[in-house]
């Protein structure tokens, strides 16, 4: 390839170098989320900024524009042509802001969410508005900054950089049918499930055997320990590089299910970064596909295997082995208890029935606000509007369990919401496409055998890396586009019937 | 001072960002050594060396040369002036190779590391020649190269990026001395601690009781955990940065006191650290001074102040409080145990009267090859001869035990070993100062009085940094240059008395 298409080859070496680079920051971030001390904060971000900056300097070379121009009209393979639009699209990124606004941004950000951090036990909207309305600026500049670039809508144009090539009428229309069934779904299943009480845990759960039945679920499912490992942070994560993953969990003594459910949901991520295809290791195209992607594999792990039914005989053997035999572990009682749907104020303690109602929400909001119909101050009422209609839920004055719940819009982060139910579309669309290949594939994961999930995940999913556009993966993985029908068939099969 | 010294200010930027990203060298070298997984372990140093290209950049910057030279005509304080003379330092030292021999250097010397891990446990002597020979000859050419920039002789050259300004002909006469009434006295000190035997702790020590009494002795020798951190390696090292030092240990369950030595050396090491001058920090002149000085805090508070009959109580305390009481512990043994003197094959494991001799050892014949004076396959031959004189101890075709036991030349890494008999030299220097100064020393240290020793090693040595050329800095704080008077008396009147 390089003989016939130098400069191609040349934007390889150039991609390569920055990859290199971004590993010591994925490696630096991991350090500052698990194990840094409170006083190595400054000279982290310090060195963390500088190495930003170089990175950034490197994707904005002058030099780029022509030369992905001139290794367009290379006699290039199809891989590679994959791997130039890559390139593209973060030549594209990267060159799309001003330094002088990325520098605000930075500032803005970093002011507003660390007084976030103290504003939100306090329930303070008022001192949060204060800082706040800066990050909203900020973000409207930078969509528009993108939006011009791009050619896509403001809205668009941020959320492009997750969720590459999906747009707001997609959006619209698979959230909007999310609404017409949603709530009326989770009142008929809190209804019912109010009947039929069940079993909680009896703790305490020491640290040890809650890291121990980690390590052994992560193995159970396929986690490479001789390229990751598992440590704990105050907020469980999936980072590091695709050559050496960590993930996190944390320990709650009376909350054995949590750390298991998210060293389960972290696997998922872990799988797909230690199953990116290593002949492209380093180049774009090797890249994971889209944070919905991503999201579609830890909640294909968490969601789809792990509390479904056919795996439930599993699960409570390993629960019943390390924490010791009580009621709550025992297959009859641990199903429900991992199927419960409860409307409640917190997202990221929602089940997967509530789950996405509380991303349609924020994903309504940030619209509106980045497209200027509203502004940051007409959010609480918004908000207290949606949870009523859709949970039932009065969140009136009680913005630390409302609107200042999330760190994402504290940090200017807008367009990122929507991956995550996206994730769980993807994820019931990946089963239902394999459960229509293999017939007996819950018969197969009662009986202990995930070799067909893993295979199936490795071949349509983690072996492509980038080498797709989103909507093509999703053609040639499931025979057709993200299709909200099978969340829909999934949602009501497993908690409606 | 920046408005009149415009130049001298731009180099500290220049130096600052230098010092940032080598920030982000310490943070993957620590987590390498401490939790990466092996399959990680390609990508990493793939990531360093990126980075570690760029920071060669930064120092080599072609404009760098007349910008030290413009600057010095400022007008500069005399901290400016110290600084500047560590940047050209600095900058001399990364100019004066080619980026082809470094690259040579680290293609031979990882290779010959590399095989030796398997070559020294395998006693293969004739294998490791086979990739030492290229070792030698680049070091050979690097010493070279290093002279030709610095108007030193070879060897000082290479000596002189450990320990800045240190000669061989002051070496020769500290050693030299050492050698004339050294073997003697480890002969006397062995026969007559063979007529009072010591009791050994009988284990196992679990690793988390080893890990709080590590912690404990850490915070009562001033360790601040909250810029810094206890992990465990294979090696341990003190790494990390000032902001935030990392130190480690390793657990033997049968081998209590190795643990608690090793984190009190490294404590040493760790308070140099943390109490570096903070008003420079991010210059040159922020930086510990040598690995000399480095080792000698390290061996003051392991050798001088741990294994002192003065703080014997203390320690005997805390080991019963985290081990329980056993006759190893009792205050009456616990010091001869300490203080144990045995001729034996390996460096790491040597107590601090036979360790010298086998630095010395070591230093006289990379000497005679960085010289060309023999090749390496003489180096058996010249090792045997000074193990059986001065030690007593027969190693021939013993390899393994013997010049294969070091990591360090099979890296190229020469020049570095007489820094530690140097360490040690300046601990003793450093508390006969004391003494002298506090009459009641070790009166105050049995009392649990450490302040007097924080107070004295903070105020001459940690708070300088790289203020003082090192002989300077020397006089500053003792009085008087390294002077090896002061290691003898203190090894007679610990061990012969």
């Amino acid at each position: 390839m390089s003989a016939n298409a130098p400069i191609y080859a040349e934007l390889c070496t150039h991609w390569l170098r920055i990859y290199r680079l971004n590993h010591l920051l994925s490696v630096a971030g991991v350090d500052r989320n698990t194990l840094m001390p409170p006083a190595g904060n400054e000279a982290r971000a310090n060195a963390m900024a500088e190495l930003e900056g170089i990175i950034h300097g490197l994707s904005t070379e002058p030099e780029l524009e022509a030369r992905l121009a001139s290794a367009e009209q290379e006699p290039l393979d199809d891989i590679a042509h994959a791997n130039l639009r890559e390139m593209q699209r973060h030549w594209r990124d990267a060159n799309a802001l001003t330094s002088a606004l990325v520098e605000r941004k930075s500032l803005a950000g970093a002011r507003c969410e660390s007084a976030w951090r103290l504003q939100r036990p306090a329930n303070d909207w008022i001192g949060f508005l204060g800082n706040f309305r800066e990050v909203v600026a900020v973000a409207r500049e930078e969509a528009h900054m993108l939006a011009e670039k791009t050619g896509l809508t403001p809205y668009d144009a941020l959320m492009d950089r997750f969720e590459p090539g999906m747009r707001c009428e997609v959006v619209d229309r698979l959230f909007g049918d999310l609404k017409t069934w949603l709530p009326a779904l989770i009142r008929t299943v809190v209804a019912r499930q109010a009947q039929r009480p069940v079993v909680v845990p009896q703790g305490p759960f020491s640290n040890s055997s809650q890291r121990a039945l980690g390590q052994e679920l992560m193995s159970l499912l396929g986690f490479d320990f001789n390229a990751g490992r598992l440590d704990e942070s105050t907020h469980p994560f999936c980072g590091g590089v695709p050559e050496d993953v960590r993930i996190t969990t944390r320990y709650h003594g009376d909350k054995p299910l949590q750390c298991v459910m998210g060293v389960i949901h972290e696997t998922g991520h872990a799988r797909y970064e230690q199953n990116l295809p290593r002949q492209w290791l380093g180049q774009p195209i090797a890249s994971a596909r889209s944070m919905g992607l991503h999201e579609s594999q830890s909640l294909s792990f968490e969601m789809q295997l792990a509390r479904s039914p056919a795996f439930g005989e599993s699960l409570s053997a390993l629960l019943q082995r390390h924490y010791g035999a009580q009621p709550a572990f025992a297959p009859e009682n641990l199903g429900p208890l991992l199927r419960q749907v409860r409307s409640d104020l917190i997202r990221v303690d929602a089940d997967e029935l509530t789950y996405p109602l509380h991303v349609t929400l924020r994903y309504e909001i940030e619209r509106l606000l980045i497209e200027g119909h509203i502004e940051a101050e007409d959010i609480p009422r918004l908000w207290d509007e949606r949870m009523r209609d859709w949970l039932g839920k009065d969140t009136r004055g009680d913005y630390r369990n409302g609107c200042l719940q999330d760190i994402h819009w504290s940090e200017g982060l807008f367009g990122y919401f929507p991956c995550y139910t996206l994730g769980a579309m993807y994820a019931a669309q990946w089963f239902a496409a394999i459960r229509r290949q293999h017939p007996d594939f819950d018969v197969l994961i009662a009986q202990g055998n995930l070799a067909v999930l893993f295979d199936w995940l490795r071949q349509h999913i983690w072996s492509q890396g980038s080498r797709w556009e989103t909507a093509e993966l999703c053609v040639r993985a499931s025979g057709e586009e993200l299709n909200p029908a099978h969340f829909r068939a999934y949602l009501e099969a497993r908690y409606a019937s």
